[in-house]
């Protein structure tokens, strides 16, 4: 992938995943017994008396996968660095067997008025199933750099 | 922990954890590995050069510990089961051997006037470190369900 610096960013650019995440049961139960032990996270027969009556991933885990897939396509120079999110939603929960890839869209760019060298970019992210159905959506405002800043 | 329903919750109420979670170096590179693998989250060396300049947790970590511990926090009937997030920020990073833990207050809470048996819980939830700076805030938007609902 080609660096992105600030320069190379302008609203309505668009990433999209090639790669692709595999979410299956073992990977949802380990997630889930390290970080959301709840019984719809934990396993098929503890799920079926709660509210998704099925086994579902953590949202936290469908964060972290959708991390996994933005670490192999978002080209920002300096890595992705992000200093908040808004608006993440979580439409449907990922069940075992899903397959995820996400898809970015720059909202805006915003040069820093006080650090000369970088500034912030805001973009959309959805991630996607097997069936084109969104899973997650949210608002990320990531840190951007001049190509002039040497530090990489 | 007495369960709490939608009835049993109002704006104000706060909920804090006595549980602590250690974030050391070996869980900071761990979950990077897997889930976030950029040169500041993987190693002391790697992470040098970057904007860091040390190792630190991904935020998608301190989201997952910060998960962890709500389990251990929250006593709502039905679980932790969550629309959305917004104003998810990291106003500083997490790093080894930070201790962590977590304070809820309720900001908000609306009945469904579609789904009588339930509405949804708004809380402002705060991540601290161990010098009881916070490393994380955001709010969430939970489902809470009526004392009358048999399900749980």
């Amino acid at each position: 992938m080609k660096k992105a610096f600030l320069e190379d960013l302008a609203p309505g650019q668009v990433f999209t995943s090639e790669a692709r995440a595999v979410v299956d049961a073992g990977s949802i139960k380990r997630f889930a017994g390290e970080f959301d032990p709840q019984p719809f996270h934990l396993d098929e027969t503890s799920a079926r008396p709660t509210f998704f009556k099925k086994l579902v991933a953590s949202g936290w885990h469908t964060t972290a996968v959708t991390m996994q897939l933005l670490v192999k396509t978002l080209p920002l120079s300096h890595g992705i660095i992000g200093s908040g999110v808004d608006e993440l939603r979580w439409p449907r929960p990922v069940k075992p067997g899903d397959t995820l890839r996400v898809h970015c869209e720059v909202i805006d760019v915003t040069p820093s008025k006080l650090e000369l060298s970088r500034g912030m970019v805001r973009m959309r992210m959805t991630t996607l199933n097997q069936h084109d159905e969104p899973v997650q959506t949210m608002v990320a405002n990531l840190l951007a750099f001049r190509r002039s800043d040497r530090a990489a």
